[in-house]
Protein backbone atom coordinates (compact mmCIF):
# COMPACT_ATOMS: atom_id res chain seq x y z
CA UNK A 1 0.00 0.00 0.00
CA UNK A 2 1.25 3.85 -0.59
CA UNK A 3 -0.19 6.47 0.50
CA UNK A 4 -0.35 9.61 -1.75
CA UNK A 5 -1.69 12.96 -1.75
CA UNK A 6 -3.47 15.16 -4.51
CA UNK A 7 -3.32 18.84 -3.94
CA UNK A 8 -5.93 20.72 -5.90
CA UNK A 9 -5.80 24.71 -6.29
CA UNK A 10 -7.52 27.00 -8.08
CA UNK A 11 -5.05 28.68 -11.08
CA UNK A 12 -3.51 31.69 -9.96
CA UNK A 13 -5.65 33.45 -12.82
CA UNK A 14 -8.75 32.04 -11.97
CA UNK A 15 -10.61 34.46 -8.77
CA UNK A 16 -10.90 32.62 -5.51
CA UNK A 17 -14.00 34.19 -3.73
CA UNK A 18 -13.39 31.50 -0.94
CA UNK A 19 -9.71 32.22 -0.29
CA UNK A 20 -10.53 36.01 -0.66
CA UNK A 21 -13.61 35.90 1.87
CA UNK A 22 -10.74 34.61 4.22
CA UNK A 23 -8.54 37.23 3.60
CA UNK A 24 -10.99 40.04 4.57
CA UNK A 25 -12.10 38.48 7.92
CA UNK A 26 -8.82 37.70 8.84
CA UNK A 27 -8.13 41.22 10.13
CA UNK A 28 -11.49 41.69 11.53
CA UNK A 29 -11.02 38.84 13.61
CA UNK A 30 -7.03 40.52 14.71
CA UNK A 31 -4.77 38.36 12.69
CA UNK A 32 -2.82 41.23 10.68
CA UNK A 33 0.32 40.21 8.38
CA UNK A 34 -1.74 37.88 5.84
CA UNK A 35 -1.50 39.30 2.49
CA UNK A 36 -3.45 36.52 0.53
CA UNK A 37 -5.13 33.24 0.65
CA UNK A 38 -5.91 30.53 -1.85
CA UNK A 39 -8.40 27.71 -0.81
CA UNK A 40 -8.31 24.14 -2.58
CA UNK A 41 -8.73 20.34 -1.80
CA UNK A 42 -6.46 18.02 -0.48
CA UNK A 43 -6.76 14.37 -1.11
CA UNK A 44 -5.06 11.64 0.70
CA UNK A 45 -5.12 8.65 -1.24
CA UNK A 46 -4.18 4.85 -0.45
CA UNK A 47 -3.52 2.90 -3.07
CA UNK A 48 -2.04 -0.62 -4.02
CA UNK A 49 1.62 -0.38 -4.77
CA UNK A 50 1.07 -1.61 -8.22
CA UNK A 51 -0.62 1.94 -9.00
CA UNK A 52 1.73 3.66 -11.09
CA UNK A 53 2.35 7.11 -11.64
CA UNK A 54 0.17 7.72 -15.09
CA UNK A 55 -2.18 6.46 -13.33
CA UNK A 56 -2.61 8.65 -10.73
CA UNK A 57 -2.14 11.57 -12.90
CA UNK A 58 -4.91 10.22 -14.87
CA UNK A 59 -7.24 9.98 -11.50
CA UNK A 60 -6.25 13.68 -10.90
CA UNK A 61 -6.50 15.40 -14.02
CA UNK A 62 -9.68 13.87 -15.09
CA UNK A 63 -11.33 13.49 -11.82
CA UNK A 64 -10.25 15.04 -8.57
CA UNK A 65 -9.55 18.78 -10.40
CA UNK A 66 -11.46 20.56 -13.03
CA UNK A 67 -8.52 21.32 -15.59
CA UNK A 68 -10.17 24.54 -16.36
CA UNK A 69 -9.70 26.30 -13.39
CA UNK A 70 -7.78 24.15 -11.55
CA UNK A 71 -3.96 23.08 -11.36
CA UNK A 72 -2.58 19.39 -9.34
CA UNK A 73 -0.17 18.13 -7.95
CA UNK A 74 0.58 14.41 -7.33
CA UNK A 75 3.01 13.83 -4.03
CA UNK A 76 3.80 10.33 -3.18
CA UNK A 77 4.27 10.17 0.97
CA UNK B 1 6.82 37.49 2.65
CA UNK B 2 6.36 33.83 3.57
CA UNK B 3 4.54 31.56 2.26
CA UNK B 4 2.74 28.76 3.86
CA UNK B 5 0.59 26.00 3.25
CA UNK B 6 -2.48 25.14 5.90
CA UNK B 7 -3.75 21.31 5.32
CA UNK B 8 -7.16 20.68 6.78
CA UNK B 9 -8.69 16.86 6.92
CA UNK B 10 -10.97 14.88 8.42
CA UNK B 11 -10.03 13.40 11.69
CA UNK B 12 -9.74 9.52 11.30
CA UNK B 13 -12.64 8.89 13.33
CA UNK B 14 -14.48 11.12 11.42
CA UNK B 15 -16.69 9.99 8.81
CA UNK B 16 -16.24 11.85 4.98
CA UNK B 17 -18.78 11.22 2.43
CA UNK B 18 -16.63 13.27 -0.06
CA UNK B 19 -14.05 10.62 -0.17
CA UNK B 20 -15.98 7.91 -0.09
CA UNK B 21 -18.19 8.91 -3.12
CA UNK B 22 -14.54 9.05 -4.59
CA UNK B 23 -13.65 5.49 -3.66
CA UNK B 24 -17.00 4.28 -4.91
CA UNK B 25 -17.06 5.97 -8.43
CA UNK B 26 -13.28 4.89 -9.18
CA UNK B 27 -13.66 1.40 -9.87
CA UNK B 28 -16.65 2.32 -12.34
CA UNK B 29 -14.78 4.89 -14.31
CA UNK B 30 -12.07 2.37 -14.54
CA UNK B 31 -9.38 2.96 -12.42
CA UNK B 32 -8.95 -0.23 -9.72
CA UNK B 33 -6.28 -0.44 -6.52
CA UNK B 34 -7.50 2.56 -4.85
CA UNK B 35 -8.39 1.37 -1.43
CA UNK B 36 -9.22 4.42 0.48
CA UNK B 37 -9.77 8.21 -0.07
CA UNK B 38 -10.33 11.27 2.72
CA UNK B 39 -10.93 14.61 1.26
CA UNK B 40 -9.79 17.99 3.00
CA UNK B 41 -8.53 21.54 2.31
CA UNK B 42 -5.54 23.58 1.51
CA UNK B 43 -4.62 27.00 1.87
CA UNK B 44 -1.87 28.65 0.63
CA UNK B 45 -1.10 31.60 2.54
CA UNK B 46 1.39 34.92 1.92
CA UNK B 47 2.37 36.46 5.29
CA UNK B 48 4.42 38.48 6.60
CA UNK B 49 8.04 37.83 7.60
CA UNK B 50 7.17 38.90 11.31
CA UNK B 51 3.82 36.34 11.73
CA UNK B 52 4.96 33.92 14.05
CA UNK B 53 4.12 30.24 14.33
CA UNK B 54 1.94 30.89 17.41
CA UNK B 55 -0.15 33.04 15.45
CA UNK B 56 -0.28 30.81 12.17
CA UNK B 57 -1.45 28.27 14.76
CA UNK B 58 -4.16 30.21 15.99
CA UNK B 59 -5.34 31.03 12.43
CA UNK B 60 -5.66 27.43 11.36
CA UNK B 61 -7.18 25.99 14.66
CA UNK B 62 -9.64 28.92 15.43
CA UNK B 63 -10.76 29.54 11.76
CA UNK B 64 -9.62 27.43 9.29
CA UNK B 65 -10.46 24.21 10.79
CA UNK B 66 -13.15 22.87 12.68
CA UNK B 67 -11.36 21.39 15.11
CA UNK B 68 -14.49 19.01 15.99
CA UNK B 69 -14.11 17.15 13.18
CA UNK B 70 -10.80 18.37 11.52
CA UNK B 71 -7.06 18.30 11.82
CA UNK B 72 -4.66 20.46 11.21
CA UNK B 73 -0.79 21.14 10.02
CA UNK B 74 0.78 24.14 9.06
CA UNK B 75 3.76 23.99 7.27
CA UNK B 76 6.07 26.92 5.72
CA UNK B 77 7.42 26.47 1.99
Amino acid sequence: MARVVVDVMPKAEILDPQGQAIVGALPRLGFAGVSDVRQGKRFELEVDDNVGDDELATIAESFLANTVIEEWKVTRL
